[in-house]
């Protein structure tokens, strides 16, 4: 994969400065050896990036004199990103379609799909073109997988579930087990049957042992684009809009409606039945109680507007003080009656 | 599993009111087609019922009237989950035990069994009559499993585990694992072998990813009808009582009893070697420090009981503002001071 | 495994006092059975002690003389983790490499290995002695395991993951995945790619369901002796030092670094980029924002010294009334401020 920096500015339409060097690979400024390229991401790493091994780096106008060989961005981050998928090596050891999978001869397989070794591929299932599924796998009857979609291992897809285009499924996590559902009877708790599903939109990625739920009745629904984290929880009839972003062990509660560009931080919580809006910014461990309006940005449990939230956090670290200033105004109050009081009487 | 509005009153005890139609599923409100029957769980939906394309409605008897096909109940969210199990497709797409599994020739199989391809039942392990085993279940040596329970893809029984029947086991789910039990050396953390098992009794859920752990020495009991929901951490130790419900993300630190008909909502914590009692009902993100009396009722981390919850948020909702209030009430009192000072002066 | 109180005492060299009695078996004070033996771990469980039907008692050397058979220990706990060790049934019911397993000609295999049916060893990968590989374990190509190691059912380690010697990876878990990182750009997220890797040290134990997400360029490390639990999240270029204890559910967000000997509680979250000292200790539910110095003690979201979080708890438990005493206050010096007004007026 090694390649002069000349080509590779070439390859990516960057603008390549100084002597050429032959790149071998990429790493950070401080892992970074000879003959690798590293990137400068903000103007505060620049003495770092100094010190640096690497022999080439990737970096904005700004600095585009200051390093022996450069390739020049105007996006430094996007560039370095599309630099790594250039280096990044192939995964996975295995082609084609195993005889140690169990395929039903019902499922009908895209071209040039892999399946490996232990993998269970159910009745009626279509799978796109293209599409990786790893061992350990259960994709249950009547599914539908879009077109260079990846299945990492031990993923499970229950029955009726559909995936869009370059749908990533990180290994462990289960999509469409049966919405959490119950009705309460003096003899414990019934199930509620859950007859919906789940469909998970083009570029959409879900977490290893993250858990999507069936609904109940209709479908549970991640959008276009929307990444998942780790160890994060969809409930039953949630739909969560395009392109968010949900950190590890977020939960969305059963019902809940989130609109698209919304952010969460690890661990948020959201209750059920209620709805964010579109571009929602929520801090880690942010406990939502209440529908959110399009671009509220908050945290806290429950939620505050971030304004907010940081003055009620000042006020918060030192309420110990506050209680014991309060304590020392009724003394002094006190005084005051009594003084005042003395004085009516004095003066009375 | 077509069935006209009247066939399907009689077949539930219902009464069947207004004219008779063919009902060829069900669905909500909004998402009824034509056909379909959907329900009427509260009044104050019924203008949107009044808009369903649903072909008959089921409803309380203060609705009867409404529709021009209703099925009327006592008992609406209970009928409805009966009347969706009907309609429930059936789930997987194989029966009989694989020759692809992989069952200890000293394991017993009762009746009816289905053991998927890729399963592994291990030695001395007895499995009840019309159990169902997914793709990639680990089920260990020595488990024992009651009748009609399910065990969903890639969930693992760890050694000696003991199931009752109906017992469903979604996904991933992990049973019987070590508990975290570790004595603290100067070399390190000393594991402590963890001897005990797990039982999880009659009709228990175990959620998607979740984790019950085994014992140290005796027995981590989940009781008879408690639902578990994803990704819940059950250490080892706990006692679950009978009929809870407890939420996604809920973690139980080790050694604590909770009571029966306790309900948790999403990711409450609960801390180790403490007693919860019967009927606790706690709010999502609830922080438990200590043991709580039967009928506790409260959110807030610490626990706070519900009515100290909710005026506490509010005074936190306003704190900046409390704070400045004080403030303003210390300047206005030292003006006091110093005018009452100034006036004995005067007065003096 | 029977064995006399005077044998196990000279095999453990503990002193044995009074009768001597064939043990047959470890339990709980409560849970005993004559020939049993089991532990009194604090004084304040002498009346349980004594009541119990265990046939012998570890204990220190203060309660010598209480029992009519005993083993006394100086360091009761650790002494019991060894009693423990001895009586442990073996875990898992197979020896040897299965026909089963899919094995890349092209993996190495170390002496008296276990890998169990439908397990998947990736090509290059290096398995080092005694390792046991437990049904439904993805093994990706180019891994190295460590001596000694134990990969319980359906684990994952993605490709080029490193383990030291004995180190436990519990079931479910997920080593190595691509880290969560993404470009934003106004297409939606694009994802960076992550060529980093994870390396776990020498006897580390990762929890069921938990995950620990590979580096975007360099390492994600877990370092010797540190003993993590159940649905943890370790997310991409997390650097966990020596011999710490993370309970159920704890999150530390990208790029952080941890010191050793740290110690924290249940859900517990961590944000990225920080530092956290050598011997921190967390308390269950706490939410780190910023960096912490060694030995800080704390708990609270976000969190606070021990002591202040102690006060500030205590505060809040009494907030209602905060507020309250605040509106009586402005009362009183309203009418203070009123009266002082009419007495100026008065005596002006």
């Amino acid at each position: 994969m090694d390649i002069s920096a000349s080509e590779l500015a070439r390859e990516l339409g960057l603008e390549h400065r100084g002597k050429d060097v032959l790149i071998t690979g990429v790493s950070t400024l401080e892992c970074a050896r000879s003959g690798q390229l590293s990137f400068l991401g903000s103007a505060k790493y620049l003495a770092k990036a100094k010190e640096s091994k690497a022999s080439c780096l990737l970096v904005d106008a700004s600095a585009a004199e200051v390093f022996p060989c450069a390739l020049v961005s105007s996006n430094v981050y996007l560039d370095w990103a599309r630099i790594v998928a250039r280096f990044e090596p192939p995964r996975g050891d295995f082609q084609g379609v195993s005889d140690l999978a169990c395929i039903h001869p019902e499922a009908k397989l895209g071209k040039d799909v892999t399946v490996y070794p232990f993998a269970y591929v159910g009745a009626r299932t279509e799978v796109g073109d293209r599409v990786k599924i790893f061992p350990h796998c259960y994709v249950a009857e009547d599914c539908r997988i879009g077109a260079d979609s990846t299945i990492y291992p031990a993923a499970v897809l229950m029955a009726r579930t559909e995936l869009g285009a370059r749908v990533v499924i990180q290994p462990g996590a289960v999509v469409g087990r049966d919405g959490f559902g119950f009705a309460h009877t003096p003899a414990g708790h019934q199930r509620i049957p859950q007859i919906g599903d789940v469909r998970l939109e083009d570029d959409v990625e879900i977490g290893a042992n993250a858990a999507v739920d069936r609904a109940s009745l209709a479908t549970t629904v991640v959008a276009a684009g929307t990444k998942i984290d780790n160890l994060v929880q969809i409930a039953h009839n949630v739909q969560v809009g395009r392109h968010c972003l949900f950190a590890a062990q977020v939960g969305i509660a059963g019902s809940t409606k989130i609109g698209d560009f919304v952010i969460m931080g690890g661990k948020v919580g959201v209750a059920d039945n209620i709805a964010i809006g579109n571009q929602v910014m929520l801090g880690a461990m942010t406990g939502v109680t209440n529908s959110l309006p399009d671009g509220f940005i908050g945290a806290g449990s429950p939620q505050l507007e971030k304004g907010r939230f940081q003055r009620t956090v000042a006020v918060l670290r030192k309420l110990p003080e506050l209680s014991k200033r309060v304590r020392e105004l009724e003394k002094t109050v006190e005084r005051l009656v009594q003084d005042n009081a003395a004085g009516d009487e004095k003066n009375g």
